[in-house]
């Protein structure tokens, strides 16, 4: 085989789990992969030949790692927005965009332009000074929710101020911490839902069925896939996520995060890559959002994405108090019937996703329980 | 994690599809896993990072290898059987042990002691000389089949002959090669069966559905899952198989490939590990045969064998007479719908085993139609 007919190169920067399960899906492809990874250790690195160490945070790394690759795509959205736009200017092909990057990576532009744009967004306003957040509690009433515009996740960099009082403390805090804030409207959520949508530069899309997640402390600790809803409102929510996709020019996979309040949906937050949301994929779906994201970012024809159960259920594994490795407790999961465990070789920090367990079945409870069950003791539980 | 608490290191010997397929599904278990590779560009070496480059023919490498490893299982059979005693004899865990290698790697020492143990094996004679062949075949009718008792494999190393004349030149030439022969009748076989089964080191046992394996000048081409053959005989090679695991004192994945002739079952051949009749169980079965091959020689619990789906139909990609790379025509394969594509990143010398296609469905027809499509598309086709 010639040099020039050799298949592209993907570099992916970041090499955490969603790497990791993106190099799992692409042993069956073929396709050839480069990571990126911060750390000889990291949970992709462990599984994976072609690896340069490095960090994504340092413009010369990343520089450096595009210039060995045919294109780019990133296990996380972290990557300085700055360093985005010098790489494309150098010509290197990133996929997702810089600019579709920037959706996911500052909430308040996000919620701005999606606003703008007519998509159902809650209530919100960037806050520039505590005044601002006082006006908008004051017009949306107590307490608001105000959250950091970027690098928030996992609960992370979200407050619930009850009043004006503790609104001024945050803002004055943040204003010296250098992060930015955007105040929103409490909802009294029914469901959180999301929608995975797998997009090509060309601009063609595919949708999975939407999926009920549940949050915990705003952790994602269960997927239940297809969501409990009714059909006009799972259909109203695959036909927003695919606005989603076009308005943001989406390349590779995206998640929409959705709230549903008295049967109306407003979109949360979005992912512009694989994410939690859609590891219930792997075995769930006829192919997997990994699958997809790859064959999106080198435009190759999109999977099908229908579900293979009535039900599949995926429950994050999260470190423990003890810091157990999940490892250590692989026997007792593995006797939980028709359980599919993946565990991402990576500490078990206290509340760390370390790995998930999906499984299908005819009966949502009954996948639920299983999926539950074998999460629980690969924590250590009973 | 102190080095005392860590996992055990598992090692695999030989860099083919099968290690390749093999740490794809150790990736999700989270499991320790080096492989042996002949060659720095062999199919698993392409795709896992913790690799030991020697040949598994030297007893050195072998050794050395497995002095780093906690146990030791295998991607083919052709070790040499006293370099197999040799490491047990040094105290290596083997999986399977050499005891049970030496089924696979001798057909007449496996017939002839299936035959003692009273399994359904075809009539058969160990050919010492001429005189042997011609005694056998006329007992039996010519033309008979002679076989290499070692190393043939997807239609090498089988003879039909058709006269004690051609047998008596046959003789000779493998005489002169060093090649020992087995003579067996030649059988009006209705279809090929193959039972996978995956067994502990304790001998708790799983077994797959029986499958039909459609072979083309010896050559696997096709496997349909599960097989359209009656409840009772499907029942009864799910048994038999069980009795061979057993016999055998498998560990790991074992193939028992089948002739049924008249309604009869008998042991065509054996292969203790995962093999190309099981490869349907990636997407096809609730745990797939590289999942069950760790599991079972790790000594972890089995996982649930069923299928996911009415149908299941695998269709290999064999190499064609151009040498096309199948990755230069990914792009037409997966316009197909709902087909997984396995591409194994071996040069595609003609006739080669390079990838895979799996289809499932509800209708056998259509599951096999669109692997076939896919694989067709794959190898050059149109």
């Amino acid at each position: 085989m010639t040099q020039e007919s050799r298949p592209p190169l993907l570099g992916i920067v970041g090499g955490g789990q969603l790497a990791r399960m993106t190099v799992q899906a692409a042993i069956g492809l073929g396709v050839r992969v480069r990571v990126l990874a911060a750390r000889p250790d990291d949970s992709a690195v462990q599984v994976w030949p072609d690896v340069i160490v490095g960090s994504p945070d340092s413009f010369d790394a990343l520089s450096g790692f595009a210039a060995g690759c045919d294109l780019l795509t990133f296990d996380h959205e972290l990557v300085d927005p700055e360093h985005l736009a010098a790489l494309e200017a150098a010509g290197r092909s990133l996929r997702p965009s810089a600019a579709t990057q920037r959706f996911a990576q500052d909430k308040g532009y996000q919620r701005e332009r999606f606003a703008a744009l007519g998509l159902p967004v809650p209530a919100h306003r960037l806050i520039a000074g505590a005044d601002d957040l006082r006006a908008f509690g004051d017009e949306h009433g107590w307490p608001v929710v105000a959250k950091a515009r970027r690098g928030g996740y996992d609960g992370r960099g979200v407050w619930i101020v009850a009043n004006p009082e503790e609104g001024q403390t945050l803002v004055q805090r943040g204003s010296a911490a250098g992060v930015h804030l955007l105040a929103e409207r409490r909802l009294a959520i029914e469901r959180e839902l999301a929608v995975l949508v797998a997009r090509r530069p060309t601009g063609e899309a595919v949708v999975y069925p939407v999926v009920e997640t549940v949050q915990v402390d705003g952790i994602c600790r269960e997927v239940l896939a297809p969501a409990p809803v009714p059909r006009p409102l799972a259909a109203e929510a695959g036909r927003l996520a695919l606005r989603v996709a076009d308005v943001t020019d989406a390349a590779g996979m995206l998640a929409v995060e959705m709230f549903a309040v008295d049967g109306e949906l407003s979109v949360n937050e979005i992912a512009v890559r694989p994410h939690n949301s859609g590891h219930f994929s792997i075995e769930g779906a006829v192919t997997s959002q990994f699958e997809n994201h790859l064959r999106a970012v080198l435009d190759l024809p999109l999977g099908d994405t229908s579900l293979t159960a009535p039900a599949a259920v995926m429950v994050n594994v999260l470190g423990g108090p003890h810091g157990t490795d999940p490892r250590a407790n692989l026997t007792a999961a593995l006797t939980v019937p028709g359980v599919h465990v993946h565990l991402y070789g990576k500490e078990a920090w206290p509340g760390r996703k370390v790995g998930h367990v999906t499984a299908l079945g005819d009966d949502p409870e009954d996948a639920r329980g299983r999926a539950r069950r074998a999460a629980a003791l690969l924590m250590g539980g009973e």
